[in-house]
Order: C-alpha cells, then sequence, then structure tokens
C-alpha cells in the first residue's frame, strides 16, 4: 500500500484572485508581514499497486490526465510505502 | 524572509464528497489500485517576520484564525527561510 501526496499549484504566471483574496483579510487582520498568498489543492491517495515504481507511474499518470490541468497549474507529489 | 506551506485535510471523521467523485473518476478510468482519496489544500505564504520563532508563530495563528476551520480540518506546516 502507498500514500501518495499530491501538490497542486497554480503556475506563477496565473492570477490567482482566491489568494490575493485571503492575503487582504490577512492584512486586515493586523498580519501586516504577508507579502503573498497562493492557493493550491492538496489531494491524498491511498493506491494498492505492487511496487514503488508502478505506484508513482500511476501517480503521475493521473496527475497528467484528471487530477491537475497542466495548462495552468504544476504539480508535484510525494509517496510513501505504508504496511499493508 | 520566509515561505510558509500550510496543508489543510478534512479530520478523518468527515466525509468528503469531493475526494469520493475524484476516487470514482479515477477508477472509471481504469486506476483500479485507488482504495481511498482525500482533497485537501495547500495554502503557500511569503512571510517577512524577523525570526522563525515568530513567523512559526504567526502562520499558527493565521491556521487557527482564518486559514483552517478546526472544527472540520486539520493543519500543518512547514516554514522555510528563504534570502531577502
Amino acid at each position: 500500500m502507498f500514500n501518495a501526496k499530491v501538490y497542486i499549484t497554480l503556475k506563477k504566471s496565473i492570477a490567482d484572485p482566491q489568494g490575493n483574496a485571503m492575503k487582504e483579510a490577512l492584512l486586515a487582520m493586523k498580519y501586516d508581514g504577508v507579502k503573498d498568498v497562493r492557493m493550491g489543492k492538496l489531494i491524498e491517495i491511498k493506491l494498492e499497486n505492487k511496487n514503488a515504481a508502478e505506484a508513482e507511474k500511476r501517480v503521475r499518470d493521473m496527475c497528467e490526465t484528471l487530477l491537475a490541468n497542466t495548462v495552468i497549474e504544476d504539480y508535484t507529489y510525494d509517496i510513501l510505502e505504508v504496511g499493508p
């Protein structure tokens, strides 16, 4: 069994109105050190695969085909093997 | 300058319809090893604070007061010091 954590972030060049709104809210709450906020997604997936290489390939395929919109988003992932 | 990454996840006991929909979509796409999918948020914050202890306190306060809904969500964070 593998636990994959997929981190999806907007590309640097893409505007992030949700992040900006959160930044403005934090500044309004007197968190005045805040310079930038970007919102992304964290997707945790439990996978049953034979080996780590296969799990890694699966996760990359899922990111490319469903999880991330690669036109505007970047993705990274961690995969951790856990007990059966 | 500090880069904080805040990871917000639904508590285990809270149903995650968005994660379930994603799991069903992955299964429909023949990713048959998928056992569970949970959706969370990743919030990247650039902070200007004097020192790491102050930045850490700030980030924890932000999570408690704005970023996470602590009734239904858990949060963790990484803070990395970067050049000025």
